[in-house]
């Protein structure tokens, strides 16, 4: 073998090991997302079927999202310290470090959602707002899928698309909050199953927010740039009034 | 000039350029921490005194945050691409984005409680609790304020001492929202105000989670080890029942 194709090979080696390391994220982070978008589901199927036995699972399953956050981040600060990407690569592997933070973040609200079934367990609920809860979850799961689909096609289109829409979780959470007071004033016995419902609405409405704020990293890491921040991540609830 | 001298003086240059750039990510963050800070107290002191115009200044502010966050997450990557660090000063840079993100989050929980504050203008507000709410914030100030001297030290131990207190504010934080609920039972009229001042304690109890989540990078910053997560980062009242 000459020196030449000696080192052909070896620089092709590097290269693939190289993606190899991107590829090793890529998937890792398609992993969580798919136990982040099952621990939701289930904890909302929990809620609405009452099945304290669901909710312990999703209440422990949150221990992986935990673990690969940190290999993540992990295996991140190795791939820049070895490989020293530059550009598109170093977009790549900081994104990765934040998608997993917000993925880890995903989890932390599943859980959250799966433990206060377990407290309202045997309390009357309405079965008006728990409908209301489940369509609220529906739509930030599909927001959480498709993110996780613009991120895997790198798409700066997609992400956009998804940002702009979560003013409708916004919206339909900020209706179910004003339902939730309401029905509390109706009847003091409903105070206590309303606020463990009333925060598993926030707890998803947050995760509508940590998907648009996956969809900035998508963004960022296909184009270079940050979107400048002109969205309200703020929810609306916020400014309701006792005159509302 | 020999070419040695030459050499030396070049490496010099290098050198302090790059100490540069990180006192310069240390300074922004040293920053942003002291808006964060006064943005949470002011947030609590407009409520305590139900001033307004506090309220909307403390809004305002948030995008101080947004705006620092953007632009050290920006130098950030400049300056890995540009000095490829290694090691502890790799840990540093990276340490810098997490904890950015964490102060831009402590800022939005400041702004949703000063929003909270115009809502519940001229509702009836129990004395009681929001004396609670203002002796809760201060044990997430005091936390907020010894995790970024913690930072401006380098100082595992520190850190490591913060995480462990968390604890005493999730405990306040929970007998707090028992106190809530109890009060919006007594009168109904109560339960919109009492709504707002339940998702404001629950504001606080969060800057207490983000000052957690930097005491952990800090530890990484100092040590390169990552905290092991046995700390339950989830508050107590997801489990509070019809019972308690």
């Amino acid at each position: 073998m000459t020196d030449e194709s000696n080192q052909a090979s070896l620089a092709a080696h590097i290269v693939t090991s190289y993606d190899e390391d991107l590829q090793y994220l890529v998937r890792r982070i398609a992993e969580m997302g798919g136990v982040a978008e099952r621990m939701l589901e289930e904890a909302v199927v929990s809620l609405v079927n009452s099945d304290p036995a669901l909710s312990q699972k999703v209440i422990s399953d949150d221990l992986l999202l935990d673990d690969a956050e940190r290999q993540i981040g992990e295996k991140a600060v190795l791939i820049i310290a070895k490989r020293q990407p530059m550009a598109a690569d170093l977009r790549d592997v900081i994104g990765a470090i934040r998608i997993a933070a917000d993925l880890e973040r995903v989890g932390d609200m599943a859980k959250n959602i799966a433990k206060r079934v377990l407290a309202v367990q045997g309390m009357a609920q309405p079965k008006k707002l728990v409908r209301g809860l489940d369509h609220l979850a529906e739509l930030a799961l599909t927001q959480l899928k498709e993110v996780l689909d613009a991120y895997s096609q790198r798409s700066a289109e997609m992400a956009n698309s998804i940002r702009e829409r979560d003013d409708e979780i916004d919206a339909i959470y900020t209706s179910l909050f004003r339902e939730l007071l309401t029905y509390m004033m109706e009847d003091p016995r409903n105070i206590t199953a309303c606020t463990h419902l009333l925060f598993c609405a926030k707890n998803i409405e947050r995760i509508g927010d940590h998907a648009t704020n996956i969809a900035e990293v998508v963004y960022y890491i296909a184009t270079g740039d940050q979107l400048v921040n002109d969205r309200p991540k703020d929810d609306e609830t916020a400014t309701v009034g006792a005159g509302d």
